[in-house]
């Protein structure tokens, strides 16, 4: 195997990555706004989407696997492989995320809204932002925005404890909101497995710069 | 590097991750306990014991990376390495998730207990067993163990469900339990995670075995 087709297979997994973190976020965007905007047809094309996620997953996952036994690579490029796996496992999740989130959310489109949800729509937007801010740092090699991104981390667990307490509160005020509230409380948990997940494509790109494992280090774990 | 000294560090990483399992299982089981005898001792020892946890993660990832690096494995080799860096962070995970259970436990023993919480007790059975026979199948490599894991998947879901059901009658009926009855959820939910990764696992030791990936496939997905 030559070189230069080593480098055309590496510029692949890199772009069928990028490619698999736009439709996550599209999915992830979904998920959200038929949330907030109590859309049904968009949380139904996130449920539908998520099989091309899983696909491509597994194919992220076989090019990494030829990849390595094929051209038996050192270095920079085994880190890259290596890391190309687990971020497609951790966008794969995010998808799941995603999922979870449209299936609460076509529930709740069945009861009245509870709340104008300005927190788990600040949450939402933050954890999207991380997502996309790891995948550029990814695309980007820049290990400063990834630990930027590894910081916002305690935002996002910050606003879950206040979206707790909120609909906590709401709950015991009135008991015909606790199923509602519940499933407001289970999304807001959702959107913080998604920033965990944009947490460890951060570390992986830290990682793949620097060489350095940052994984239960930074602030926030 | 000779062929001996590369089983050598097979053999290695084998038993760490093994011992990575068994460390695991503690964790998880000392979380459960802790939560059904209210034993706050043994939740604050799951808190502490995490540090480990995170440290043998590293360290196979960082033996895995080596092994690649150096030996430059082929087919089932390869396969084995990889594997074993995707079980490592299933394992992981599932010791976070034990850390969520054992915070949860350490609110709850501040109220009184709310109610004989024994489904919670046959999911945390459920998911124990599913980690164990997991990682037994990788030692033995027997997929069709493996595969009776992913069948249990779906037991573990319905559970989650009619934990949810019961709990949320009870917060209804009674809005003074609503604090309790939403912690007890929110283990149920973390359960629900230690039965996906051991499902995660057993996934893993079927392709490693058979050389197939049937993520995505098996019914309860």
């Amino acid at each position: 195997m030559e070189r230069h087709h080593f480098e055309g297979d590496l510029d692949t997994l890199k772009h069928r990555l990028l490619h698999m973190g736009s439709l996550i976020e599209a999915q992830t965007h979904k998920a959200l706004v038929s949330l907030l905007e109590r859309r049904a047809e968009l949380a139904r094309a996130v449920i539908e989407g998520d099989a091309a996620v899983n696909l491509l997953q597994m194919e992220i996952d076989d090019r990494c696997l030829k990849m390595l036994a094929l051209q038996q690579p050192m270095a920079t490029d085994l880190r890259l492989i290596t890391s190309a796996m687990k971020m497609g496992a951790d966008l794969e999740r995010i998808g799941d995320q995603a999922v979870n989130i449209a299936e609460t959310a076509l529930r709740l489109q069945e009861t009245p809204p509870l709340r104008p949800v300005i927190d788990i729509a600040e949450m939402s937007e933050l954890a999207q932002k991380m997502t996309r801010d790891a995948l550029d740092a990814f695309v980007r090699r820049d290990a400063a925005l990834a630990r930027d991104v590894l910081l916002r981390d305690d935002r996002v667990d910050h606003l879950k404890d206040t979206v707790f307490r909120v609909l906590l509160t709401h709950m015991m005020a009135d008991p015909g909101t606790i199923e509602r509230a519940l499933g407001l409380i289970l999304i807001s948990r959702n959107i913080e497995r998604i920033a965990d997940h944009a947490t460890n494509i951060a570390e992986d790109v830290i990682f793949l710069v620097e060489g350095k494992d940052v994984r239960h280090h930074h602030s926030g774990e």
